[in-house]
């Protein structure tokens, strides 16, 4: 039996691909959908400007939207996906949390908390027993798990293949694309025939993130992992896609040969939206490409190429679909992993 | 008097900035322009597609090209402005200095030779003197100066800003536009909404050519720089303006506002094409951006900004013209630097 | 002495050009500029978001913005530019006409009122005296000319040089550049890789304004032309300049030749911003291009091209920069022409 | 049993839509690949920039190339898809042909010959059996059937659903993607941030072949429509897609709702690659557009919108998939029918 799932900012480009990859999910079925309070109480049809490729599920399109409220979502709602504003998300989580929910969410706020479990499965998925504590220090009937920021999942994967080496430095550039902003986030006077090399509060994500998620969690507390990790962020005229140039250093040393090894040898998972091969390392030096690329693994997979020795040790490109794997994709599969492990 | 000069590989991308530079230019005047043999004894009208923005020039328009060869240019031309691919560079360049011209070339062969200088006239022109060890050693009455990569030229100065700080390693990501590859360099399909992380050759260019660039020369020799430089490159679709993230590591702490300080301090020269301050610095984080900036100093400065604290030092972007500063203007300019150094 | 000028809505895209193009003209010193409740008090450089790239001009970027309200403009300002959004636009403009200011509006608003002259003074400057007839009916002391839309401007000079063939069937493609829609009036995930067939309102406005535009005026009311003329307008993705394709019929025959002709010398004006020649008719059948030619004229003037006979009569396609000659520099145009004419 | 078919062209931008289409096609099996000589005799992995976004299939990756000749290929091939140069194919085609090969091709030669059938299977399936007259006049065993241009078939099957009002004049204006042009046909350095208001050769086809197709064929000879057809195109950075713009006078009154009614009654057929609904209508006025239409029914559907009222009739939009329904697949299409109706 299906576990029944809401999905607060609905309609918003990471609320979209929510819904186009729930839609059609064998383990959970949509039964809320909340937006902001001038959609509340329309029909989702109405309300969303519809934009992903594939057409609008019929069943969703006659949905009624309900204000982001916990009062307004039905009781017999298990799991929540949240893909809210961060100032929103802060507000009301916690509320869901309280009132017994069990929220998946992409929202960048309490990433860094020391209760909150910031989760990629294939990376981390062991840290998501800090729900425990959470739930001892907070009192909540429900939880709350994180994902990562999109630049921080597109990285991290092909780091945690290579930790066996001890990873030291890291140095790393994106190149990112305008829906990693949302639907209205970048316009296009400001990014045609342009590069902006600046995403507010991108770069430290990136360096605080990836700690957290390649920590160390000991069944009480969880400790940030040495590497030291510094980010320049650029946003660039494509659609999907953020590819990100690497350079690594490592206490043992590493050939471009044994780095690809690493990567294509990392473990995927066997939950319904792992891709089957987790990072896909091409041989030809100038893939991975985003608008080539960034469906590999139905854009759950890590593409990652480009390997060769540096000036310093180790550089590389990687490459992952900012809105699937790297924000809505990144959601369910924590729902995934949230019921595996008996969450639900 | 204007010094009359002669374009090789006059209908390309940079062939084009170049007579747009030098048609206006007082002191040189258009006396030659070659181009394939396919071309030779053809109007210039007829034979090149002109894609800068601004007219072609009218007395220009009307001039017949010649093959690339130094027996069908004048004799009475004192100076060649050389934008050949490489291979044709590497062949035809030292018969036009064994005849006694001087030569300025932008084409990326012989710039590591150890005669050769490489010169960005307000970093290094003191470079300039090693013709006379190239003079004594290839018996040339002519000369053979480069200048650097598009791509190198846009960080360099940056760095000899900072070099009274100890440079000690640079991580430099480019993002660059493609007319760096010539007008036939990118298909549009490969670049509509992508990024190609690789540039071939390109690299090496930027790692190498720093360390001579940045090097000392005692009247004999030259002596690379220490500095260590790794660096990975990146095409996207814009039309011009390479911009960069740098992270850089001195031996000296150097905090933002004196790295910004060194930069605007850092003195142009009082050569014609040398832009009144060599390196902008904008305040604003998302600055410089390559539609918006790249005409800073007539498209001779460079750009720098989003000056921070790094995890390991100091990060900012830089930014430059490619075909104006990064090519063309590059080579006006060390056309005017041995025209003030006397070699003309 | 330079006449006092007002700018409402200046933080605008069409703010910034009027702005860039006012701030050197001899005739016009910028004494006033207003915006949003929310900006008012502030200045300029803090509120207005400059995207122009040439920098924005000092004494502009110190000067206070103030609300859109007559009330708030010195009485010493004489002459208004408004690039209001209509709807702002039609509440607050009649205000300052009733104060007694000439306005010189790009808003859409009132384009097509009886009263209302809708100029673009090369081709119907003698509309500007229906002034006196508004002043007649509405009794101010101030008057409110506007000039057409940017798609409208376009191409109705073009019809005017052939208008002595009798023009009986226009059919008009539009392909319009994204700052025609304002600063974030088009998203970049809306419009990368793609084209969007529909522009609000756009194409009844090249339907109506034309007709007025090429109607006659016989001192005390206007006659639309009886020209009928079908659009159909689109988005794509370009930043400036808006292209056209035109397909004519004509109660006379009208060779290509003989339209290439009428319209190099259909005659521009002496006024300091008419461009030399009006209409710049290219022979290379893929001219005119947006970004190669939006600038002919420094943007003020028509570029046409590939006129051909069509299965129909004649076809041809013209360009003109949108928010130069079709917004900004055709209000600023107008006021040139309001002080020749004698009404400031 | 699959009938063996042959690629020539294969490694060109519409040879890799083939590939893509043909190899998992349960009819047809891929048993020869021609290139130019160049390529002969290598690998195809090693000839083909294969830019397709789904990966090269494993089993044609290592198939060895031939030479462009009917020599080289197989007696055992039955079918042959041609999307060569039409230069090239002017030269081999007919070759092919005379050696008992069927031919089902892409390239523009010979598409307004008398005796060679252009076809658009839902449109005009029944001029397929022009092939008797052909094979009478030329001797041939074999047989040439031609599908028409990308952008021609983007709009003739909207014009074969209104037929029945009788169709009088038809302006279009097409506004088309850079892979109509190939891989390399048009230069990043023309297209980003513009517009080409010129494909050679493009207008006179749509101008011809639409009339073509629309004509009748009596068992004997072929009678071109007698609508008459004006069209103006347009290259802009989209990658796939070509969106049009159609003004439509029919001798009957049509509304807009009539002509919505039309275009989604019209049949499509049961071919195997033929979409369920051939033209899918959209009700919003915006739609359809290229990103997100253009995978419509597989890429093998027409879709139409912006219905509405003009000045002078009807006017609209369509779009179709350029390298599936304008190319690829309408030439695997063609392949269908000749299987279906015994020619194989």
């Amino acid at each position: 039996m299906a576990v029944r799932v809401g999905v607060l900012g609905a309609t918003g480009a990471v609320g979209q691909r929510l819904i186009e990859l729930l839609d059609p999910h064998p383990d959970f079925e949509i039964a809320a959908l909340t937006a902001s309070d001038s959609s509340a109480g329309k029909q989702y049809r109405d309300v969303a400007k519809w934009r992903v490729d594939s057409p609008i599920p019929e069943d969703v399109a006659g949905m009624t939207v309900s204000a982001t409220d916990p009062d307004e979502v039905s009781d017999d709602v298990d799991l929540i996906f949240s893909s809210l504003p961060s100032s929103v998300g802060a507000a009301v989580e916690p509320d869901f949390c309280e009132q017994g929910y069990v929220v998946s969410s992409n929202s960048s706020n309490a990433r860094m908390a020391d209760d909150v479990p910031l989760v990629i499965p294939e990376v981390n998925g062991d840290h998501l027993d800090l729900l425990e504590v959470q739930r001892d220090e907070r009192g909540w009937d429900g939880a709350l798990v994180k994902n990562p920021n999109c630049s921080t999942i597109t990285f991290v994967p092909t780091l945690a293949a290579l930790a066996e080496y001890g990873l030291e430095t890291v140095h790393v550039a994106t190149i990112q694309a305008v829906s990693g902003a949302g639907y209205d986030g970048v316009s296009s006077m400001e990014i045609i025939d342009n590069v902006i090399p600046y995403i507010g509060g991108e770069e430290e994500k990136l360096e605080t993130e990836s700690r957290k998620l390649l920590g160390s969690f000991d069944g009480a507390s969880l400790e940030l992992d040495d590497v030291e990790v510094g980010a320049s962020c650029n946003r660039v005229p494509t659609i999907d896609g953020h590819l990100e140039n690497i350079f690594v250093e490592t206490t043992e040393d590493i050939s471009p040969e044994e780095a690809a090894e690493a990567m294509r040898a990392y473990p995927s998972l066997s939950l319904r939206s792992s891709p089957d091969q987790l990072i896909e390392v091409f041989d030809a030096p100038d893939r991975p490409q985003p608008r080539l690329d960034r469906h590999v693994g139905n854009g759950m997979a890590i593409a990652a190429g480009g390997i060769r020795e540096s000036t310093f040790g180790l550089q590389y490109n990687c490459l992952a679909h900012n809105t699937i794997r790297g924000a809505a994709g990144a959601s369910v599969l924590n729902g995934e992993l949230l019921l595996e492990n008996g969450y639900l």
